[in-house]
């Protein structure tokens, strides 16, 4: 179930021919998971976010690219996204997350989560000593 | 503004000073920041919290340092913890954060953020390749 | 799988089929949603419900009804609440919502997901120009 | 600040000011908190939250008052609401809730939370035993 | 599906047995739900995350049992966690949780949620009276 | 209070000053709002904030100026961002956004996450009658 028509034939478009033919050499695969084909829908919508996501997740940046996927993960979990649980959790095992290490990570978003509710509980003043201006 | 009384000498209470104790000795820093503080006013609280926080983000583990502070930004951003936010930032720029990885940061939560609506919009179904199981 | 029980015959209450009637009558179908039939489980949840969403979705009021539609699936999307997304995309398309309003709204609301999680992650300070008081 | 101009005057308004009243008779209490003076530039948006907000918290129902401030507080500190959490704490306060209550409150609130991470992280499967229907 | 493997035997290993023992004697039960079958890929985790349940919810404290599920339901709703919706109305059901009393925490829940929004719609200054410092 | 320093000059960099230049062209404006001189510390994150909402939100599309704005302050109260809820009601109020609008929106807003909530709690499984697959 979606919210949007599946596109029969979507890579007869061009424009999202272009954009299946990046992903898919981008990502060395020829796998394109349904969140592409829901977006075919609207070809600007699937080249604008496409352009972002290959320019911060699929290019060599400032962070490492198992603790891009990481942090897409914690994202997502707040949100409670599961698609995207999902498939960031597939991404960050095959860029080489271990067991022990999702475990870590689910342990720390939920502690993450823990201390934000209780300080929004206790309305805690930030200290002067944070600020950065 | 707080929901709980500031407490005036709270290492009067010999559990509140063994906790307060160990986070400057864990820390190495006289500085005990307000959360801390807040969660004085129950000691219970103040211990099983500290003793969480110290064993997943004050002793070495799976996951490198900077990225545990990065992780918890990104879910204390979800959440809309304005005290987290401050407090783990200023814990990340002391592990080396650098403003390229900070504006990389956010810019990778909010295209997390950002997808993680459009796939909630569309109401992408699981690709069968994710199952895990 | 549900919270609770699905009631065999929920209109034999007499106040669940004036509901039930209210909403076929004003909608004018004779579909009723799983929504309706869910609450129907204490008639005066049902009814003050109904109450509140007639009032303000099923009435002319000071916004057009499709916009009205469009905000709801931005709060849905927002609290990823599924079946909201469902049901009020449906309802946006039976008010005339074609397939580049309902791109651009995925957009907007992504962007301003993105744009949220940017001002939090800054903690950026509101502008006195802001102020209506 | 706020999103709206304070109204000078608002208990000139009769209907503004019969929402005030009956406020401080069921409160029995010459105070009235900031939410309503904000609620007053609508007088039917004031009208019909005073209504629902009277019949569920002001009047005796199915759960005790003390729980139900409970409940108010989780979904406040859930919703990141700081105005909420402080109004409703105080409000708990004055039903009796204790310290010792509060703390316990805060760490069932943060360990739900928590709970809620890991679950959505694990995307755990729900049990057939917890079906109604 | 779900993002971790199901593990064939999970008993076999000592700390899993351990805990999912004192699941069985602390609820009298033999059922262990999905959740802690999911957790037992990673034996700390599991551990901790069953202390913190345990003391919390399946011991006897200051707030009383039936309270303390309805206060886990209105997270999970917030943080729109089905799984958990489902564990806990189940619970809540099992210490006695009524109908009518289900009808009136989503209620309430709902209500909370709706003036939440309107605060945070109006950014309600927060009255000096509500201050406990 | 922010989390990164407040740049002295901004526009002494030729790709700030640039994005500024075009702010206050699309805008018809000499204001710039904190949240452009907040972005300033990286500039490509300026630039790649600016190229959306510039297309999104300051160019006409197939969503009228108004309703682009309710919508992206009904996402803005959902993630409980103060500061994006204020400069998204005076954006809307500067497009004609009426008083009795305002209210409506914001009753809107608020219905929205009360039957978010009930559905959520409810658990409503997807009538067959909204796929649009």
């Amino acid at each position: 179930m979606s919210t949007t028509k599946r596109i029969a034939n979507p890579e007869s478009n061009p424009r999202v021919k272009a954009v299946f033919d990046d992903i898919r050499a981008t990502r060395k695969t020829d796998f394109i998971n349904n969140f592409w084909y829901a977006l075919a829908f609207d070809p600007t919508l699937l080249e604008t976010t496409w352009d972002e996501v290959k320019r911060l997740m699929g290019t060599p940046t400032n962070i490492d690219p198992l603790t891009k996927e990481m942090i897409y993960i914690a994202v997502s979990i707040s949100n409670a996204c599961g698609y995207c649980v999902h498939s960031h959790t597939a991404a960050a095992r095959a860029k080489g997350m271990t067991d022990a290490q999702h475990a870590e990570l689910l342990a720390i978003i939920a502690l993450a989560a823990k201390t934000n509710n209780l300080v929004t509980g206790l309305q805690v003043p930030v200290d002067a000593a944070f600020d950065a201006t």
